[in-house]
Formats: C-alpha cells, structure tokens, sequence
C-alpha cells in the first residue's frame, strides 16, 4: 500500500481523489496540498485526509507522503517534479506534463537522474475502452494500423487559469490533444517515431489568446497517420471518441456521450447527469461510473503497481515528454502553415521503419486490388496486371 | 479489511475473484474449496489463494476465513448457508439464493435467528448504470414509475447443472430473470407489495426439462408493472437491457452488447471478445471492463463495507427470498395459465398502497390529457370536462 | 395512375397526402371529403386537391374518384367502407379496420362479396427496414422465429375522438397495437393461427375510461409467440421498435427515435423536430424522411399496383379483421385476467401446426445443448443422454 | 413527366434506374447507352427500357430523349456533356463532374452559353437526414456553423476504372471527396468563399498510383473550417457520417453503418445485406431503402422539378466545378505539403467575409467566457477583464 500527498485541491485533485477512495483500496490519502487554505480544509474533509498544508514543499516532504500526485496547473508542474526530485520523493504528474517539451524534458531527465519514480497521469489511456482495444491491436485483430484518431471536444474547461494562455501554455490543443495524441501514439505503437505535424488552428468563439477549436495531423515514420480533433466550442456534453482503422478492421470508441444509458426528463428531480453536460432536462446521457470510464483507477492501479514492482508504468515522463514534442510541433504548424518536424533530442524508440509495401500477390501476373459481390449478386474481381500495369476486372 | 473464502472454483467463482482481486483491493481470498480437487489447485494457482480444500465445511471454519462466499449451483445453496449458520461465519450467497422461496426464507431466517451477515449477490443492481439510474429515479427525475423491464437473454449458461432442472430448481426465469426480477423490484420501490404475477414459459430450442424462454409481468401493489423477459435461445452475445417509464421521463440501459464499443475484424488475431459473444469475426461488440459493467465490484465494495459496519447491505437474504417468491408464482402462472398471487409469509415492506389518481385539474371545469405541437405548427390542447366526460379539443 | 379520394381531413389524411404528392408521383388526390368546410378547404389548399365536399356520399362516387382513401375516426370505417361497397368503389382504410372483429369482419366480407377491392392501411408493415427485415427472415436468415415483439409508445394521439372510447372503440391498444400485432403477424407468418392472448391493460396517468398502457403476449399454433407493448403514456418522443428471435439469428429495428440522426441545439431557431418530440432544445433524434421510414409512400404503391395489377396488397381487409380478431382477445383477456381464445369464425391459413422438434442429435448416444469458449480460452460442450436424460460436459 | 436517358449500364447507372423506376412515378427511363451491347441489353432487359444502342450521340438524339443522364466514368463526362450541348439536351451529370476544374468549368459553360439545363447529381447532398439538417442549420439550430466534417470510407470501388488514375483523374478523394467537399459547403453556405486546402494523401494498401486514404481541411473565407475523411482501405462496410459543430449546436449524422437496424444472422439464408458490406454472418447492419438514404429518389425530384419549372437545382454543374477546384487544391496540397489556395477563375459567390468578433458582453467590465456548474453543484463564471485581459473566476 502507498500513502498518496495531492497537491492541488481543485477539479482534478478531486476527481482522483474519487477515484482514489471509497473503492476498498489499500492506498490513502494522507497530505493535500493546496494554494488556499479553505480549498485545502474543504478537500481534507470531503476526502477524510488528516494533514493539509499550503506549503508545497513542506507536503512533500511529510513523513507519510511516500508518493507524490501533482494536480496543480501546467505552469507549475515544473517546480512541483523538481521539489519531488530534490527530495528523492516519487512523483505522479498529470496532464500535460510540461508547457511544452523543453519543460517536460527536464522533468524526465531530472527524475531519471536522482532515479526518481516518475509517472506520467494520461487517464484516458487508461480507460476499460482503450486497454482491451490496446490489446486487440496488439493481437493483430485489426491488422496493421492505417490511422488512429482521437476526438476530445467539450464547452471549455472549469478553471480560470486554463484560459490564460501564460499559466496554462495553451489552449486546446494542448488541454485537451495531450490525451488524443498518446492515445494516438499507442494505437501505433510507442516506439514508432512522429515524423512531422501539421495543424489548424483558430480561436472561433471565446474572447482568447490560445485556440479554442484545433485540428492536427501526425505522421508517423512508418507510414500510420495520427489525428486530433479538440475544442472548447462544441456544444452538447463532453465529446470523447477514438476510431481506429487497421488493414484487418476498425474500432470505435465512444467513451462518453453514448455509452448505452439514456434518459430523458421533463426536468422534474434534477440533478447532476454528466462531466460537463448542458442540460437537465431531454434527453440526458449520463455515463456509469464516470471516473472509471475516464480511466482513472486503472490509471493508479498501473502507477502504484510499477512503484512498488520497481518498473516502469504503461505512462512514463518519456511519454509526457514526447506528446509535448508533438504539441509544440502542431502549434508551431498552426503558425507557419507547415507541416512541422517532431523536435525529438531525446529518442528511444525505433528509426528506419519504412510504410510497408502496397503488392499483394494474386497471381504469377497480377497484383490483388479487391474483390466485392454487388446487390444483383455479381462477384467482380480487380487485378493489376504486373507488368503493364493495366487493371483488369473479372 | 477482510478474509474472503469462495466455495466454488467454477465459472461465477472465477469471475468473483477477477473482481476480488488485482485493483489494489484490501480485501484477499484466502480459501477456496470445490468440490474437485483439481478444480481448487486450478484456482489457487490462478488467482493466488493461499488454502485450498475439498471439503466445505473445513473451508468455512479455516482460520482465515472472515467471510463466505457461495458461488456454488442452487441446488447447494442452503446446505451452505446452514454450514455458516453453524459456525457463525458471515455469508454471502450468489442469485438465486433458493430454487424457491420456501428453501430462501429458511435461509434468510436461519441467518437472521443466529445473527449471522447475509448479503445476497445480485451483481446486476450493483452495475454503475443501474446505480446511477435508481438514484436518477429515487431523486424524482422520471417521476412515479409505471413500468420497469428488465430483459436477460443469451445462448445459454456454461455448466451442467444449470440443464438439469433437479440441481437448477427452474431454467431461464430461475437463472436469469432472479436478476430481472429484482431490477424492476428497486425501480418500483423494494418497499412496494408485488402482488400477482402472469407468465408465458416454454422449451422451444433446447433439449431439457425446464424453459429456455418466459416472459412475466409483475404486478405491484401501487400499480407499477414490471416485466422481466429471459431466454437462453437468444443469438448474437448476451443482451442486458433495461427500461424505465415513469410519468416524468424513462430511462433505457444497455449494460453489455451495445456499450459505445465497436469493432469489425476479419478475423485475424483471434482474441475473446466478451461473455458469450458467438463469434469472433465481423462487427464485435466488447465491453471495456466486463467486471465492472456486470457490478461485481460495487457489489463486493457494498457487501464488505456493510459487513464492517455493521449494517445491511443494498442486497439482503430477505431480498433474495422475496425475488423467489415472485419467481414461484411465475412458475406457477406458467402451468395454470392464471395471474398466480405471490405468496410471501414474510412481508416487511408496505401494505394498503393504491393506484394515484390520474385526474390532474386544467380549469374549474376540466382535467388535463394533453397538449402537443404538430408538424403544420398547430397547438391541440386536449381536455376533459369533469362533470360530461366530454373530450374537447381546443 | 390513379385519382384518389381522401376522407378525412385531420391529422392522419394530412400525413396520407404528404406521402401522395411531392414525389413525382403519377397518383393524384383529386377529391377530399371532411366534416367541416373549413377542414377540407384548408386541405384542398394545401395539397392542391380540386374537389371538396362535406358530404360522404359525394366524394366516394365523385366522377374523379377512382379510390376511395379512409383516414377517418374509427367510429366511422364501417360506414364508409359500406358506402363504396354500394358503389362499387375500390376501397382502402386506415387501421385499425374496425373496433373490434365483427364489424372488421362485415367489412371484409361485404367488399369481397361485392367484388370491391380492399386494401388495409398499415404503414408499419411497409417500412423500408421491415420489408427488408421481412425479406430476411423469408430468406431464412434468422432460422425459425421464436418471439416477434412490437412496441409502440408516446405521449398520446393528436385528436380528441381518439380519448373517447366509444368513438375509438377502445385506447393505446386499439390504435398502437393494431400496428404491434400486425408486425407480429408478418415476421411470424400469416398462415399460422394465432391462438390465445393474454394481456394486461390499465389507466395509469390519463382521465380516461380506455387504457392508457398495455402489454400483451400472443401464442401461436406453431410454438411462437407475439408480444406488443403499447402506452400513451411514454415520455421522450414516439418509440417504435421492433426485435425478434430466431434460432439463426436476431433483428432489432429502431424506426424512430434512434435512426442514426441526432441534433443538440441550445434551443435557437427553434423549428419541428419530429412526430410527438417533446422538446426542441437539448438533444433531439429527428427522423430524415418521416413518412417514408413510417411506411407510407411503400404502402401506397403496394395499394396501387396491387389494385392495378387485380391482385392482393399485402395488407388486406382479411388481415384487418385477424388483427382486430387478436385484439378483442386482448380486451376480454385485460378483463378476465385469462388466456383467451381468438374467435376466428373466418380462418383461410394453415391448421394443425405443431411446435418443431427441439432435439438436435449431437451422436447417437446424444443430443445436443450448446457449445461454449470461456474467458480462459476453455470450450466447453454440454450434451444429454438420449436414454438417462442425464446432462454431460465435455 | 420527362422521359430519361441513361448513359451508361453499369453500377450507378443501375443505382439511379432503381431510384427512378418502381415508385409509380411519372417520369420514365426511354433510353439507355452502354459501351457493350450485352450492358445496355441486360440492363433495358431488368429495367424494362424500350431503347438501347451503343452509340452515345444516337441516345442522346434520340426522339424520346427529354433528358440525358450521365453514368459514365469520369473521362467520358465531358465527351458526353458536350455532346448535349451540341443537341441542346438537358443534361445530369454524376458526380465529379469533372476530373478537374478546368474540365468542369468547360462544361458548366458551355452548358450555361447554349443554355442548356444542367443538374449535379450529388446524390449525398439529398439523402433525407442530410436535407432536414440544412433545414435546421438555415433555420438557426445550430448558430453560426464552426466546423462541416464530413466522412466517407469503405473497402474501395467496383469498377476497374476507378483504379486507373487516368480515367478517374484521381483515387478516394476525387471518388469520395468530392461528396464530403460539396456537404460541406452546403452547411456552411454555398456563398461562402473557400479559400485554401490542406490535404494529406497516401497510398497505404492499394498497389495503385493514386491516393487510397486522405483527409482534408478547407478553410472558409468566414472562419468555418470543412474537413473531409476519405479512404478506400476501411473494414466493415460503408461509412457515410457528417458531423457539424455550431456555436449553438450539433448535428451527427450517421447515413448508412448505424441506422437503427442491426442483424445477427450464423450464416443460414444468406442474402445481399447492403452496399459494401464485407460479411454475411454475425451482426449486420442492413439499410431499409438504400436508394432513399443515399438520396438518388429526391436528387431526381428536384431535378426533373427544376427542369419543369425553368429553374436552378439544389445541385448544379457551377456547384461540381466548384468541388473540383476545392479537390484539386486538395491534390496540389498533398503533393506540395503547403495550404494551397483554391483556383476559382469564376466565382459568383460573397467576397470579403470576416470572422465574427469572438467578444460577447457580460458586464461593462468582462467579456464572457463560460459557466458551468460542477460535480459538486459549485457554480462557475469566468470572465475576461477587458481593459487588462485578466481571467477571473466567480
């Protein structure tokens, strides 16, 4: 069992304090830490947690802090790991990990050195969804992955800071495409490298500096495309979906908005339905257990498992650190209007991979192209003849 | 914390122990008994329990045991029970508790009479949706409940016994609709007096004694129907369903063939998809975390911390006792064709409950049917006058 | 190409001549008749139909009227079918045919006698995914049918005779389950008896003297059974849907509220959604072609090329009078709480079916249960003795 | 009623012969031209077509020749188009129109200078769904349309010459995309200029030299971004989805893979489920009027309504050269890696549209940015200083 210190009493700090407690887990939470102290007294007593403090560093170094969960804003994640690292105290950090890479880098490298355990807090790839998909992949149920997106699209986020672009490092894209990409990057597999980005970007509807709605491609060295779409504009709930097409099949995630439970209500009762739902009366979609459909137990089962194993979690500061890369990539795009190289110093996956040929033998003349039984029930077969090049039906 | 012991190492005890274990729970199985050796080796070895035994009795006096579990076939429920009865031992019984509720009530009352913590393992009102849905209906937003359906089909259970109606004590209603039965019974109220039941069975597919189809309705005593459909002939997975209509709204569960998860292969791989998919090429339907969307978990959570703190858990014996009463007068109903009045010697809940009125006041003179919008832009108001009976359209 | 008289002016003629014109159609309405001027006028200039009158009599043996189209209350069917008896005008009429089986019965015998072509006015026995659906099952897609279940439920219907039992000859079953039990009827075969009904019926939200909910089970000769499920009482918009069981295979087909199209609007714009939707902001399922997924256009062209051709539509007055038949089975049954017999003094299908064999031989010392692979990769063969009885597992 | 020829009997031209014949309409096919005498035979034979020759400009001149319907391969369009200019025939063209701008503009020209009718037959821009969606958009629904994605993959075409990037001009974006590019700009306005593409395109499966997978962004001269997903690689059947993000709302569209009807069949029967269906066991999911949900019977209405009252059509030839220009900035962009500016020598659209202002005023102070009430019922306001930019919370 491991005795968890929070810091950060504010949305997320709760949400995986839900997930935290109340399950029959053997691991508590014992220190919070937070900015305010009313914020810290209030989660201590929601949570049943004995020690608060407003000193960050005093938390973490709390006799019965034996790991840390940083759910602060971006801009101090940095500061939080170093703490962390300075006490040879073992960090979790949610998502992103960093502004941008170079942050993100220094905290891995940081941990790595002083050989702190750092894990890298990606929920949503952690979902049941995403796990037994993850496996389907791996079982080459699907064949070989063509593209791999992921949608996150949502009416903005709950707190202040998220909306300055200095404390935050962003808007959307990094907000919420932190998670498209790593669930992206796992669909493809880990050690292929993100070749180069290409993103949209606009600011469409909130009076903002960052993007409130982005688009972003992710090329990948072995010909396998990545795809986000996130936004803080879309209206109706919380819009999370991931669709995967393989040379062997295709799934679709829906992790959210329609997860097979429907209700509709003249608004009588009204109470809460769902994570940023809009309304409360029609029809409603709430989800089951929303944090374990989020992943968030998952999540800490992985983190405190590979802790006390002494490996490494499914979400490591590398990976963190390689999604910032990508992200500073599509915001770079999002300016220049080119497709931007992936500024990867650090690189530990594989080079040289190269997009699988296209030639599938049908016979000593042809090339195989497809074969289909049309609605009057004739069968067609396309070829390409070898040498000529000419297509035949048959 | 506490120290589990399962009786049985089959099918239900396996998918017990998945959910007993490796979430980081406090809670261990310590002993395992089955009825056959290997059976029991089999098991300790996957699930790591340190004791394992063929004889009963001896694993429910062990020394770790805290808590029984019962994931044995009907038939040897009660004997069971009594054996921790006996010793005093806590006792958790998995559905149905009796093959009727004749053997149900001995065990509830025994339990009762000797002090002894009985929890009865209805998984399926423990499934986050279910939860969330009777607590959406407990704080008013569907209004009065007028129907609940619960629908339970598959291509049939995976053991013997369940095909030998002697051992089983019924087919399809015992088997699946002890789930659908006490479904609708929390969306009416447990508190609501079931009073007559009506039910079609028959053998259409099977070779067997008892029914792989039924259909029954319910009838309560403040005028909510429930309806439970169940078979073992259904084709496609196992469809886990359940409808809610109240005045104020209606709420529609898929807990497990259509649950936002979507996958087509051709075939290649090769992996389980869920329980009792029939095939493993072409559109899939997985669930994420079958375990926790069948409610094991929340189950066990609830049975435990009612357990330590000595309270009752959301399902009783008595529960189970009630559910095998309403299930006799289906079996009864089947054979003589007639509403068969549910005979319960034990009754805790309400007693003198009636149909609310269905006169809502409009003006002076009218009461309210209905007003609506039509496709041309129209408004109807539809009335009737109290004293006439007139219906007017205005 | 025909010239169509139209009775009826309300709500259910207005959805008729939607379906009639607009699509390039030969067919064209050249008269209606309602009771009130203003109706029929108000109709005309919508539609573009040339002639109007309040009198019956006129617009059936108006010179134009090549077909008489009934869309009038039920009251009134058999009084106008008799009318185009005496005039030898090919007649088709809206469900259900009669209010109850004996005036269905005199409608069909009195248009057959007179060599009067007839035809039955059930829309949802024309919908594009149950012809197709019908079509598989003919294919033999799904094997043997088991169970056909139809449910129809919304808030209630449109005009005030429907609330008026004398006038509508009874409530939700009359008018939802006529469309139920005929959809039974199709996917189990109309040559098979139907042979007894149970059904429970009552008042629960609406002042009225029918029922406002009903649920019935109806049994045929072969074995199958039919099921409706009928309310005016639903909450959420009009739930139409249909599932049926086969020993092959499963249909499950949403004609209404989830087809594939859904809106979220914050409530701007504010324009229809669909038939009996109950709000227009939030999340709303609207249907593409709604006249054309309820079976209209599909219906009337059967209706025309059938009386074109001098055969048989696929709906006719016979079939009328069966569904009527059934449902006056129904009524007796919500009385006496009995199974009741349908009283078919007229029966032109099959006689004498029995329910199929359910033994499968597995060898000649077994029949067989099922075959099964586990989560744990086990199969898992379950068989019985052809002389013990006894159940094995292999 | 007009009298039609077709030219052309393979695969679409049956599809648009299904759409015209069988639904008692006025209007008839008279003619048909096939390359091979056996095509145009066979096809006169299923569709009972009075004429047939192989010689192109002898149908198109033929006397009972109200209208030419072009189904031919993209490289033929032109030929055949200006040969009914030379024989001023009305004229519809299916989609691309042409292989490129250049082509497209040539025949909308020509047509446009000899005043020639001419119809785009964008069958996708007429389905049911589609056009009550514009309906809802144009009435205020949604607000201002943000983002029109639309998506069109399957497992590729049925005709040999789709895969010779001679006589198609193109792979999946021009066969596919040109559908996803004219949905978009229908929901976003068709007098919007589009302004610059980004398009990446690969060759991931196919042994071909054009594109089989692409995705494409184009940004709208207002701010609106359009996005379409192509591919000829997708497993599992046909997947037609659209989906539109406003400020207001939110509109999915789902036309053909879920639909409402699903099937699970083991194999018995065997029949044609729907187009590009990959397998016929296990769970289907059939279409119930394929032509009706592809759109082809409205996209012929108004066709031959416009034709009839002398006026312009949804669709017409400016609105395919319009397509045309935005795919071949798409390929130009595939190929340049840059945002490549659409080519519009002629444009008759708006010009100088601006983004809206994303500032809206919630006191004199504070722009507005969100509200939105928490898990735990707190309620949160953010607004933006607007002297300072600052972020406030309350």
């Amino acid at each position: 069992m491991v005795n968890i210190c929070i810091l950060g009493g504010g949305f997320i700090g709760r949400f995986y304090a839900d997930s935290l407690i109340g399950r029959r887990g053997k691991d508590q939470v014992k220190v919070v830490y937070a900015r305010k102290e009313e914020t810290a007294l209030r989660f201590a007593k929601d949570y049943n947690v004995p020690h608060t403090t407003t000193d960050m560093e005093a938390a973490i170094t709390h006799p019965e802090t034996d790991i840390v969960v940083i759910a602060l804003p971006n801009y101090v994640h940095e500061e939080a790991v170093m703490l962390c690292v300075k006490h040879k105290k073992p960090v979790l950090c949610t998502k992103p990990l960093g502004r941008n890479a170079e942050e993100a880098l220094r905290m891995t490298l940081a941990c790595e050195e002083a050989g702190v355990f750092g894990g890298y807090l990606e929920d949503l790839c952690y979902t049941p969804k995403f796990l037994k998909s993850v496996k389907s992949v791996e079982s080459g149920a699907i064949g070989r992955v063509l593209w791999a997106k992921s949608r996150e699209t949502h009416p903005g986020p709950h707190s202040d800071w998220f909306w300055d672009i200095e404390k935050a490092g962003g808007g959307a894209i990094l907000d919420l495409g932190c998670h498209c990409v790593e669930i992206s990057r796992n669909f493809i597999g880990k050690a292929v490298l993100p070749v180069e980005v290409m993103c949209w970007a606009d600011t469409q509807v909130k009076p903002i500096d960052a993007e409130d709605h982005a688009i972003g491609l992710v090329k990948y060295e072995n010909g396998a495309i990545g795809q986000f779409e996130v936004s803080w504009t879309f209206r109706g709930g919380m819009d999370l979906r991931d669709e995967v097409m393989g040379t062997e099949g295709t799934i679709w995630i829906n992790s959210f908005l329609r997860t097979g439970f429907e209700m509709f209500t003249s608004g009588a009762g009204n109470d809460y339905v769902a994570e940023k739902a809009e309304s409360s009366s029609g029809w409603q979609f709430p989800v089951g257990d929303e944090a374990h459909e989020l992943g968030y137990p998952n999540m800490f089962n992985d983190m405190f498992d590979a802790f006390e194993k002494g490996v490494q979690p499914r979400e490591t500061f590398y990976d963190g650190y390689v999604v910032n890369a990508i992200i500073d990539a599509a915001y770079k795009s999002a300016k220049t209007k080119l497709w931007e190289p992936v500024q990867l110093p650090v690189w530990r996956g594989k080079r040289g991979l190269i997009k699988p040929s296209v030639y599938q033998e049908h016979d000593a003349l042809h090339w195989f192209i497809k074969e289909e039984i049309l609605p009057n029930g004739d069968r067609k077969l396309i070829l390409k003849n070898k040498e000529t090049g000419e297509i035949v039906m048959r």
